[in-house]
């Protein structure tokens, strides 16, 4: 196999892996149904990962890149202030949701709750894809702050770190209640309330 | 059996459940090692409850029931106003987090970022645990905003289930963290800051 195709088939491993762990979780996902639909031999996913538990560590980091890029998509927008860009964010966020019937939620949420205190690589994992979250929107309200959208007397971080934790509550409550009001409701009472200036 | 051998079976049954499903997680817990910690034979389990999914659905019942007790002692606490009786249950509540080393979480969030889109029973179950629990925090801050500790210009409906929310968020957070600052947060951020009159 060429450095292409490994590249191509640790991504496509990583995929399917985000796929599973989101509808089953780690206990319910297993290494025979992974590399079955991806085709490939389950002798040859130990190529590219040592275990299933560094696997889930490797795809925690792969599922959260693509949000980071998202939000910092929306904050490179000219003549877009950091407030609109934040909330264009979280609005087409609220509308992959809807489009997702409410299924899925966070896949960092669901991991931290099922084993985010039981395996120490996924820990540290959840841990690192949380934070590096958590600085792309201290970036956001820090700009937000300068530009006088938001209130000045919080530290950007503390209300990053608010932010994603809420988000990640907000998430969980539409999973049950299968409606977006708990998302629009963390829009309402933090990016329209709590943090306005 | 007499009817009271039986309550108690089906109480330590609930008791076990919540234990194994903190810890292991829905499709990490088996039943073979339920009834076996509770000194069972499996077959008796049928005789309670009809399967892995009932049984999960009573144990999220069962594990809400002494948080709302808990939360009511406080508000029925004579000479003690309903912020003060929030503060000091929510502050029991991270004294005990402490205690065991940041570990558990809260069964609901764990169960809804697990099967929470998944099994409809548990589905059901985990919505109107967290409704209920919704309730009594209603109640409490309906109580300090007549009492003008909490701001009236939201309802009080409304604040408590955005408390819920920012809640099981910080809990998750401190689990990764292994620290108790997403909790204190949301004491200093929620019951200090936004909710405040």
């Amino acid at each position: 196999m060429s450095r292409r195709d490994i590249k191509e088939l640790r991504e496509k491993l990583l995929d399917q892996g985000v796929a599973l762990l989101m509808e089953q979780g780690y206990h319910g996902t297993g290494l025979q149904e992974l590399v079955r639909n991806v085709g490939v031999p389950k002798g040859s996913f130990y190529n590219y990962f040592p275990s299933k538990e560094a696997f889930s560590a490797e795809v925690v980091k792969h599922y959260i890149e693509p949000f980071i890029r998202q939000l910092d998509g929306h904050l490179q927008r000219p003549d877009v202030s950091a407030e609109t860009a934040l909330k264009a964010y979280f609005n087409e966020l609220i509308e992959e949701t809807e489009q997702r019937d409410f299924k899925g939620g966070c896949l960092l949420g669901n991991l931290i709750g099922e084993i985010g205190d039981t395996s120490d690589l996924c820990q540290l994992s959840l841990r690192e894809a949380v934070r590096r979250y958590r600085d792309k929107l201290e970036e956001a309200l820090a700009r937000a702050q300068q530009e006088g959208s938001f209130r000045k007397d919080l530290d950007a971080k503390d209300m990053a770190d608010f932010l994603v934790n809420v988000w990640q509550g907000a998430l969980l409550r539409m999973k049950i209640e299968r409606s977006v009001r708990p998302l629009a409701q963390f829009c309402e009472m933090l990016l329209d309330g709590y943090f306005k200036a």
